[in-house]
């Protein structure tokens, strides 16, 4: 079933108008007719099974009934990670889109070999909110992760955070603790900031400024930059779903 | 630490030439100089620190200690997964190996998109073969997956494993159990054969095939085909390492 977000608060039998993006792909690429139906997920993450009541020049809709349905993590893990090489940064934030992250920061690594200016970093955005809606929709998401740029780890503000863990192989003076038994002490409704390394790992300043924090072994082989997100998303979700 | 492999049995102390292929990377790529060391992963599956003794026409090496490693799985997961369109098999196939896959069987799925001749197939399995290589070296691997092509799903010889999954929402006849449930019945040593749907999913004449195996359910969201398997194994490292 094709599924469209919208701000706007649905209740059943009310039409609402479709936004220009939506009745674009409703008539252009999905070619749907009054009475082809829909998931719509509203401003209150409620998923409405829709149907189209017209397809002139606007597209009405109206909602059928609420679906049940729940397709979000119970807790809210913001991946912190550093822009990687090439297309890795892409499929990194499509493919943790599917597997239920909350949010994504790209922070300043020391090791970052990817810098942008102010201006490529809006055309980023851009583009990688294009990329995250997609997996949102494809993957029966209610909630569309945010992306946005964040400073250098030193900087980072994560009070608002219950968990802030690390990905790293540890130290004499901090351990990593396994994955598995970091998450026996998650609750439902947590709010999780996982942070992982560019390509060539965290320096030695950041693991200082990291210090305070649980750093989390991924197992025994070594992850690329990008597959580390998607290892810490589904243990999550097979440990919680 | 650069890492090769080896099928020769390696002895401390005894002096061994480097492959042709090895020796063109020691040589040009890493620049080895007579003292300089790297790990070799001998035939046996034993990790030998050793150092170059010498790098004219040939290269030879000297191992000195054996290393103390485990980055296998403690079970051996085979990935039965059909083609994927253009890169997202090579991708797949490059974080199942990270993720620590024992061994991928590409099946004739009924919705398989891609479709490839003999000639075609073995070409792909060397250039599959490469990937799978670099990625088991970069990961620090002990084993190299092994990958090619077998029949479609009702003719596949399943019984040599010790569990047979499939990755499916179920139905009524055979609903889908948690893979965390299922993971809590696997042993160290145990064969599984984990069978991954193409784009399409499985036809139904598929499901009807695998209905004496177990359905398992990966999580509420729905996971592109490329994902999937990553998923699974991201669980796995994550409840027995």
């Amino acid at each position: 079933m094709q599924r469209y977000f919208t701000d706007e608060k649905l209740s059943i039998g009310e039409i609402f108008k479709a936004s220009a993006d939506d009745t674009h792909h409703m008539k252009n690429v999905m070619r749907f007719r009054p009475g082809d139906a829909f998931h719509m997920v509203d401003g209150s993450r409620d998923t409405f099974l829709c149907e189209i009541t017209s397809a002139g020049e606007t597209v009405e809709c109206r909602p059928l009934e609420l679906v049940e349905e729940a397709p979000e993590l119970p807790v809210d893990l913001t991946v912190y990670c550093p822009l990687l090489k090439g297309e890795k940064f892409d499929w990194m934030i499509q493919k943790a889109t599917e597997l239920g992250a909350h949010a994504f920061s790209i922070y300043d690594a020391d090791r970052s070999i990817v810098k942008l200016d102010e201006k490529k970093r809006r055309k980023r955005i851009e583009r990688y909110m294009k990329i995250i809606r997609e997996a949102s929709e494809q993957s029966r998401r209610q909630h569309i992760p945010e992306i946005g740029f964040v400073p250098a780890v030193k900087e980072l503000s994560l009070d608002a955070f219950d968990h802030v863990l690390f990905a790293y192989e540890g130290n004499a003076s901090n351990p990593a603790a396994s994955l598995n038994e970091t998450l026996q002490a998650l609750s439902g409704g947590d709010r999780i900031a996982f942070i992982f390394g560019p390509e060539g790992g965290f320096s030695e300043a950041e693991t200082e400024a990291l210090s305070s924090h649980n750093s989390i072994r991924l197992g025994p082989r070594i992850l690329r930059a990008e597959t580390a997100p998607l290892y810490a998303l589904s243990a999550i979700s097979a440990t919680f779903e």
